[in-house]
């Protein structure tokens, strides 16, 4: 814990819905610590994406091992103007909270719960940052699909999390250990116990409206966790 | 006109600062649209980039000719979850305003005023775009360096913009027969003659909250000319 206005770490895995992180979520998880007076730097791993995705077609351009994939730390940079550092220089004592925006990236590229479900492997860097965070003690937010990350990793401790009511999403989380608790769009599922709050964003959003409000809230409870 | 709420057209260039759209700035536009209870439509010129920067590293990975260069039209999907719309489909009169956020995107893919400066040409749909926009009446908005292309296709008609302060830049906006006027960041300059308003964003700002509150009121002066 650090004295001042607390410090959150943004993991971002790439830039775009379809292959990397969703972009209303993560410049309003940005906007939203700022406003309250705190202070956050970008990570992401630095990996290849799973896959690129067109996102004016939908159609897949390049998959792992293509030439033309994209680079997840390149393409994130893209959302904080390259004001962004390697995951694998993350220490989470020197940060009061550690964030997971959604977008496909977070169930394709941090992990691949988007092929293999329960099953999934998280990135080594992922893995050892949500592990690392949650023995400091320091808050652990996630938004939309992300919270399967948090899941995967965390989930033997018998944390609680949402990510809507996606009934396929929620038995796969309730199989990696978690308990899921349904949500609305802007609602937060905070696990007091654990420091873990989460919160559905585009699970359920049909608005970028709603992202700001789902993203404010989650910051809010937060920091409700830090005492600030 | 329209008779309900406003329909914004919002022009983006791409996806990322460095060699397209300004991200915090198209968003925080889309945000202060919805907020202000008024719908917005994205589009982009279907063309290829200027060029493709890392933005992790800062380098150019790709230009003009490459085969591994990125599309403008693609690329801005992303800041849209795909919902964006050829620029060639764009007709003024379905519309109450448009607006340009900024990133080097505007001064390398919307036109080449980056590198050609006061002697520019300006992509052929966004031209047309700009100037059925004008002779429609619709109110046209800018921000950060997208003015420069406003400039270079309205400057005749003796408008009024703003890029905040840069000495070269507005020296380039004068060769191009508009009027620069100095503002802060979050200031905007109302040229309600020609009905363009605009603000210097990243120009001149230092954080993501200064770009919140310079789109809010680059949307508020925007409303205030359509009386909404």
């Amino acid at each position: 814990m650090i004295n001042n206005a607390p410090k959150f770490a943004i993991v971002l895995s790439g830039c775009g819905v379809f292959d990397g992180s969703e972009i209303h979520e993560a410049v309003c998880t940005m906007l939203a610590v700022e406003e309250s007076g705190c202070t956050y730097q970008c990570f992401a791993p630095n990996t290849w994406q799973a896959r690129t995705i067109d996102h004016f077609t939908g159609h897949a351009v390049a998959i792992a091992g293509d030439e033309d994939n994209r680079n997840v730390l390149a393409e994130s940079a893209r959302i904080c103007r390259g004001n962004i550092k390697d995951l694998s220089e993350f220490k989470a004592k020197d940060y009061d909270a550690i964030i997971f925006p959604g977008g496909f990236g977070a169930a394709l590229n941090l992990s691949d719960f988007g092929a293999k479900g329960a099953e999934c492997d998280v990135n080594v860097e992922v893995k050892r940052a949500i592990e690392e965070s949650y023995k400091e003690g320091i808050v652990i937010g996630a938004m939309c699909i992300a919270p399967t990350v948090i899941a995967r990793v965390l989930g033997k401790e018998g944390i609680s999390i949402t990510i809507g009511n996606d009934k396929n999403v929620s038995k796969g989380i309730e199989k990696m250990g978690a308990h899921h608790e349904n949500k609305g769009a802007t609602e937060v599922c905070v696990d007091s116990e654990h420091k873990i709050v989460t919160t559905p964003c585009y699970m359920l959003a049909t608005s970028l409206k709603e992202i700001r409000e789902g993203t404010q809230n989650l910051i809010d409870e937060m920091l409700e966790l830090m005492d600030y």
